[in-house]
């Protein structure tokens, strides 16, 4: 069993900065949060079924030119950084200046609002699964009558497989309101939050194996680490079930009603994963316990069996010692077999002490 | 106390392959858990109170040609993995995509939902108990006007009893009209949870017992094994109250108001079956108290006796060392009893040393 | 402290036949628990305020043909083996075969359903408290427009007292309909709930004073003991509750408005019921938190003091060790006072560390 | 750090006569609880704006033939043993029996009632606090449209300073219902629960710096004294939350729609001493984590000094004993410098060892 | 690991005097708290879009004349133990003397209560951080249909950026109705709570890298400490989202329909910080268990080696022992080779031992 000193996790030092916004008036618009990427792009994927348009800009007023309030106009934004734009944006679709500032709040929490029937949704997204690490990214729905606007803290996304679809003149997606697509996009944010919760499942599975075969002080760090990662889950998790569950119990103009069964799925997904979190949560810290009672138990192991090794020698010694004395009168060093009377007093205490011990069951 | 390191436990190694349907759209018909059957059958029981009619094959259309609306029928369909089979009886009966969905993924947790007056309940079934196992399979019902569907993992169920039922003209199923039989279907699932309760209700008897007779560090793994039942049953225990709760407080077409009782007394039955579960809870948690702490009185005790051993050897020793150093002039040496005194002397150090152990209640 | 191995508990030997109901119909009467008495009564006590008729038989057709539905009739039956008996009341009385199942289980959780007007009640009554024992009993109360019927597992019941005052023309009782009975009886099985509450009052006090003056392993066994029984009781005692409060909250044509009140004053009971219930278990846990410190505190104090002799002692050994060398030339040997400057270093030595020992505060 | 044995609190040894109660009809008029005070006293506070008339008797009938509809009527009695009073303070007023049944009873919890149009709210008041003890006193009062009756379980209260201002002719509960004066009781009494949260607050103190500075086997004790404090505590407090809550939440004709405001007053202090019972208990908690703590590192601490000592030693003993052995050819013996060759060793191995233990640390 | 003994800290010595208001009439203005201040200032900042007027003065009449109904009058106070001051401000907006007295009271948790159209909103705002501390400050606001009272236990606040604000003409702040100040002031105090939950969190990071680097009983304390914080800062940051919830939920006159979205935002961040307090309070909680078992693990480490050294050593010196003894007759003593062959013994004993304990992964 060895300690293990492991790198200090650096979960808390990107300091956000939540803080410096304390006194300024609503609707004020800071970006809050590392700044992730160089260049801010906009993308514009508008189509109806018969046609499909994508555009990329950089120029925001490139992009408005082209929206068309017959079609379904979806605006994706990569970086969060340029604020001019983002404003640009609020001001041509009527955002409220509040739901502008909550876009450009990477730490704000999951939930559903509505302003003046537009719908807003700030979700976390699971990008990418390099090596152990999970990676969160900030991204935020904005839907109206006949667009979607989609704010990312960086470029590349869960949505490529989408765009493929869209890309299909025979999909469904072409055939439908952007409620719909909406909802896939939703959907796709949700279905990856299986691969954290995979991971989880694996490491749990791997901490299993360890506690039972081979438990040591990394054992409990990565016990700790699970329980960390679950912490920090949680946070988006039970966020996201009330902000679909509000989705579900209000009637918002521009969900179709049509469309509500496909919102009642990603709201059974979601309950799912609760369900899988909580199960987790419980192995997680039934491991816990298991760890706890294995290295104690291990530790005690060790200690009596050391313990008994020292409480064999010690009267044994004492007898060595007691015909060590140097007094001139002590009949037993003249006897004949004197020396060997005592080795056989030796073992018999020896043999019987371990008797003892055995019928106890201490060995 | 040994010691054991047994087998490291299998419950995560199905990877579920929940994972890979990210991105997918919704109502894509994709197979999730593992494999448990080779054949797809397909068996349909039609009756009224004249006349049963029994069919088994492999090929859905010929089932699906002798469905009689004014009968009763019941298809069951052994194994998920022909997707094409399941989707022509999808489309017979104009079931949703998402309930298909649904369907095929044995890791849909309990749940009721109504697609257009058609009622959907995926269930866990506990199938058999071979050995120490208990075994889930997926199960999941669906109630139209005039028929059920019941989709399993594999062959063989727990529905051959009622099956026998239903070949008996006089029995009251075969009076009823089909949300009866739903009803008879659900409780039997349910009232084989007693089996799995009743299960874990011995092997917490088992283990008091071994918790007050003989605790090893065995003892501490079959608690834990029996929390994890628990963690995994409650996974099926609760949604399932849910799912039946939710059919009492709601007024769907397809159960007659005369047969709303019967569906009271399998709640019942869940709610007894959980307040089985949480005391059994409650027990398992006493006996992890119990079993840690007898463990430590025993290790203790031991500890405490070996140290005893020992610290009456040590000043003991020390005297002996004392006469066995080599000065020249060390009176007592020369002493004609100098040595019986002294062997005196630790004597009444021995005894004095027992009865003040014995007096501190030490020993 | 010595560690009793004490007899273990049977509390889960009495196997429950709940398991081998699997698969049978509803309402399939079958009696589920252990069979408690040889003989079945059946007692018919029928009164109104002039006249008071009792009838005992164990043949049912004799009592119910006595049944006068202008009076008051209370019929008590004793012993749920007798099947037929069961069925033949269940057909007088149009009772549910749900109901009758359920009367027969004495496994059933106490609740309160309606069937066509008639209530039902099942409970747990607490009989005897012999010795140190607990003993409940199933109890199903049955209340229809004119008649009570009681079941009960065994022969003797809490009820030779009200069955006096009824004998008595003046009692409130004779001139009060059968839903004051009802509230009578579901009274006076409550009241008794006092009693194992004191019972457990009692030990916790007796355990206190044990943890506080003689902590020994047994203690720890009494305190689980306790919260087992707590942990049973409370299986009891919130269904109860739930089943008086949906009484409360209801308007059961059964019930007479004018009685309400009395249903309020057993409500209350209740509650206080589950008050004592609630701070005995946070009591008993405290205790329990005070006994593992308390014993901690012991072994760590023997330890501590085993270990400084041994530390005071090994050091001294060394000394004695080194002038029990055999070196040709050590010239400490040859001084005049070499053994008495060496036992006086040693005494040194022991009050040096005395009195380091002591003024760390670990003597 | 002394294991001291405390004398055992007394807190269960008041046996309640509860249990004695069982089977007796309702509104069986029995006293439960230790009788505080032999006499039975009976006062009227009488008043209107202009008039106050105080009369003190221990005869009942005196006091209500002077009982005036007109005016506010407070009749306070001390004692409840004497049943007969009470008896004919109820008839008089048509108290219902359930209602007396309780006044009795000072094991009631707080609550409250409606008995045709009279409030009944029994409560725990807290009457002197002598020395570090918190004595609770069982006080109910019964509100009708011109009267109110205070039953307590002995003389003496904390209602003197009211009745100082009742005698003022100003005082604005002379110029108010009867419904003033009874929140004027209420509040009372809810203001002096403020006193022991205060003494509570002041135990966590004293015990956080024992925890800090001193912590022994007392301060255990306190804590968990502090605990059970708490424990019995929220036995009333949280019963009075709803007692007022549904006073505040139904329309009673009692109490007057201007004095609700009132009302809303006493609640928001039951709420703020609800909270602080809560910090408190979190207080507690976390102290009683940081006594464990704290007495482990200790006893650590001292646990590992001590067996550095031993440590160190046993191999130079070894040593020591190497060259006592006595065999006819060891060289080193004979030669010159041997003996401080090995005394040498011994300081080279020892200086090795405490730099060994220093840089791990270890001292 | 050393045992630090800190400063107690004095959390609880800020006798509070709520205690000596028992009895005292509702509405009894007594200042409950320590005295923050020498002077009572009132500030009065009165503005419509076209004009701004800001007034100092100690003397309340002075200002109350300047109050003008026609524009959005703030008048803030400083200082709470000039009763009179405060009275006459109550009289003048004829404010309930329950809300003057709890204005008074700096321990009043937040709530939120209507008297007569007035809102009244005591809150806890978080002054300054000096150093580690965090300050807390008694701040009650009062809303009427043209007014906001604000009264602050002392000089000094947070607001002195949104005074700078309404001193721009341009401003929103300066175009809007009363209840929009109100927002801004509430908002002002709701944002200053991140800096606590920042330095809550900053500490978290430290603890962590303590404990995975260098735990000391000092960490012990730390984390006590953060959990402590948390204690507290859940008794303002619970009640505070209670207030503002009951504020959306109620329609109050004083607030304007267009304004709620701004209410909306400042929920939205409470219950973030909420998020935030949660997330804390559990990585707080993992930590806890984390220390334990690193220290633990770290001490049992030692005293493996320690305990090793001495189980290695101790037969060793059994073995001279016994060629230290005296007997006359002793053949290996007169062998040639004995010494060596001993020597030889005791490595192959040693070397034993070693290969055992480390095939053991004892070491
Ligand atoms: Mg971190
Ligand atoms: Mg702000
Ligand atoms: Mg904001
Ligand atoms: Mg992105
Ligand atoms: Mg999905
Ligand atoms: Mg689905
Ligand atoms: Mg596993
Ligand atoms: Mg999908
Ligand atoms: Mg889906
Ligand atoms: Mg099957
Ligand atoms: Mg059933
Ligand atoms: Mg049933
Ligand atoms: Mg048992
Ligand atoms: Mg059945
Ligand atoms: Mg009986
Ligand atoms: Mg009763
Ligand atoms: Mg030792
Ligand atoms: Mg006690
Ligand atoms: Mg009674
Ligand atoms: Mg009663
Ligand atoms: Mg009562
Ligand atoms: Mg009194
Ligand atoms: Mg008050
Ligand atoms: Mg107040
Ligand atoms: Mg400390
Ligand atoms: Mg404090
Ligand atoms: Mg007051
Ligand atoms: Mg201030
Ligand atoms: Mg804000
Ligand atoms: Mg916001
Ligand atoms: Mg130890």
């Amino acid at each position: 069993m060895q300690v293990h000193l492991p790198k200090i996790p650096k979960t808390f030092r990107k300091k956000s900065k939540t803080v410096s916004k304390a006194g300024l008036p609503p609707g004020t618009l800071v970006h809050i949060g590392p700044k992730k990427t160089e260049k801010q792009l906009v993308e514009l994927i508008q189509f109806d079924q018969n046609e499909l348009i994508e555009t990329d800009s950089n120029n925001a007023t490139e992009i408005l030119e082209k929206v068309n309030p017959e079609k379904v106009n979806w605006i994706n934004i990569d970086g969060l950084h340029n604020i001019d734009l983002i404003q640009q944006l609020g001001n041509h679709f009527h955002l409220s200046p509040l739901m502008l500032e909550d876009i450009l709040n990477t730490e704000q929490r999951p939930k559903l609002e509505e302003y003046d029937g537009v719908l807003f949704l700030p979700m976390k997204a699971l990008n990418t699964l390099s090596g152990n690490q999970i990676e969160y990214e900030q991204i935020s729905f904005v839907l109206g009558s006949n667009y979607i606007l989609s704010f990312q803290e960086k470029e590349g996304d869960l949505f490529d497989q989408l765009r493929n679809r869209i890309s299909d003149p025979a999909n469904r997606v072409r055939s439908k309101n952007v409620d719909y697509l909406f909802y896939r996009l939703i959907d796709t944010v949700v279905d990856n939050y299986y691969i954290v919760m995979e991971h989880i499942g694996e490491q749990i599975e791997d901490i299993e194996e360890e506690v039972y075969l081979n438990p040591t002080s990394r054992t409990m760090q990565r016990i700790q680490d699970v329980k960390k990662e679950l912490i920090i889950l949680r946070k988006s998790l039970y966020p996201i079930r009330e902000a679909i569950s509000s989705l579900l119990r209000n009637d918002y103009k521009v969900i179709l009603p049509e469309n509500r069964t496909f919102y009642n799925d990603v709201y059974d997904h979601i309950i799912q994963l609760i369900d899988m979190f909580e199960t987790y949560r419980d192995l997680i810290s039934n491991l816990m316990d298991m760890y706890m009672s294995t290295i104690s138990n291990k530790m005690n192991e060790i200690m009596k069996v050391l313990t008994i090794i020292s409480t064999i020698f010690i009267p044994l010694s004492f007898i060595a010692g007691v015909y060590g004395m140097n007094f001139q009168h002590m009949p037993e060093l003249n006897w004949r077999y004197g020396y060997f009377a005592i080795l056989g007093l030796m073992l018999t205490i020896l043999g019987g002490m371990l008797f003892y011990f055995r019928r106890k069951k201490w060995l």
